[in-house]
């Protein structure tokens, strides 16, 4: 079975300016990989309809899930339903069921603005997941979910499970060797382990170790196996510690 | 004369599995907005040459310049100057220049591992900033810098200044209002002030205020024109601050 992949959209002017800084794609790099899921892409666009449909397009043609982040609202810079719908060529309509959930959370009172809180991609997918008041609106492989960091942490705990697929299994060694002289014996352990993804991450501003070097496969037994290979590889006395 | 623009692109399965944090991108959006460098794109993508040929490409033809973070160095994992070559078509080779100064550098015990670190895509320009010792390495418009972040940020540091064009002017309003009460009005703001980027960022959390509007363009007369009106939108008494 293929690898679950995953790429996520962040939508908002405002990270790429600096007038905020992100919290969800860091959020999500710990879930996904704790789940098993492998993240391929981070990418973050402004508030442009046309920018969010051709990059949602792009990751949700080449990944197993997409998660977009920001957008949603009822002012002018809020275009991600929009942007998602032409990322699949849909046009957007009104759902039903969340015009009702509007209509009665908010009464009467209601006016149309609040009412395009209910305008979706259509054919989208309501997930109502128990702990969830609002649903999650999903577009074949791509979730939507909200910018603000407590509703994006919320609604994506409230259905993560469905995403968990095998773990990945990985160890780390810190070596006082230098880079370069174990830069070949690592190209021929990446060449010897090809299912092992490995790391090799110089250090330059701490003084206990020089490199760490990180194993990761999703066969607990091929990661020990590049371990071992590793820990024969470094010289005697080198070895800082391992993860 | 079109605004510069920018992307960066963050090259390490490190940072996409959660084993380091990325401090380069985020470095860098504080700079390019005070140099009024429009940054347009953020790509995090793992260590694979194809992935950065293909995204570099992309970037570069986009965007006026384009920066790569990591994948700097001697081991199997480092393939950004192989991606960075095959974005442009071309070939690697090994600088005469940067050649000399690895062997003055490592002496007569050089090896072939260490003069790899003069490999560069053909054609690659070098750039001397006075305040660094190792030359930044550009090709057309990509600039590649390291990943580790210390030497990231001494190496722009070293040339920001080459970028620096029309400061953005930006202003910023926190109102007491619902936001869905003053989407529309939002939303004839923009369109009545097209020069000027106007983001509406609800909040949730805190109890001062419940929208912040910003405000920004390269034109000050705009920015605080636009500034006026939305004031004069605002409900008496429902202004928090401006800043």
């Amino acid at each position: 079975m293929p690898d679950t992949t995953a790429a996520i959209v962040v939508i908002g002017n405002e990270i790429l300016t600096g007038k905020s800084q992100d919290q969800n794609a860091s959020f999500l790099i710990a879930e996904l990989y704790e789940l098993g899921v492998k993240l391929e892409r981070i990418v973050v666009i402004p508030d442009d309809r046309e920018e969010i449909s051709r990059t949602v397009r792009d990751c949700a043609a080449r990944f197993s899930v997409v998660f977009t982040s920001g957008g949603i609202g009822p002012t002018h810079d809020d275009v991600t339903i929009e942007g998602v719908a032409g990322a699949f060529g849909r046009r957007v309509v009104r759902h039903p069921d969340l015009e009702n959930m509007l209509r009665s959370h908010f009464g009467d009172g209601i006016d149309e603005v609040r009412l395009r809180m209910a305008d979706v991609p259509e054919g989208s997918v309501l997930i109502h997941p128990a702990e969830s008041r609002w649903p999650i609106l999903a577009v074949e492989n791509t979730y939507i979910l909200p910018g603000v960091p407590e509703l994006f942490r919320s609604k994506f705990a409230a259905m993560r499970e469905r995403f968990r697929v095998k773990p990945f299994h990985t160890r780390a060694v810190y070596t006082l060797q230098d880079e370069f002289d174990i830069a070949e014996d690592l190209n021929r352990l990446a060449a010897d382990h090809q299912t092992v993804i490995i790391g090799s991450y110089p250090n330059f501003t701490r003084s206990d170790y020089r490199v760490k070097v990180t194993l990761e496969s999703k066969e607990p037994e091929a990661t020990e196996r590049a371990l071992s290979a590793l820990l024969a590889i470094l010289e005697p006395g080198s070895l800082v510690r391992t993860e």
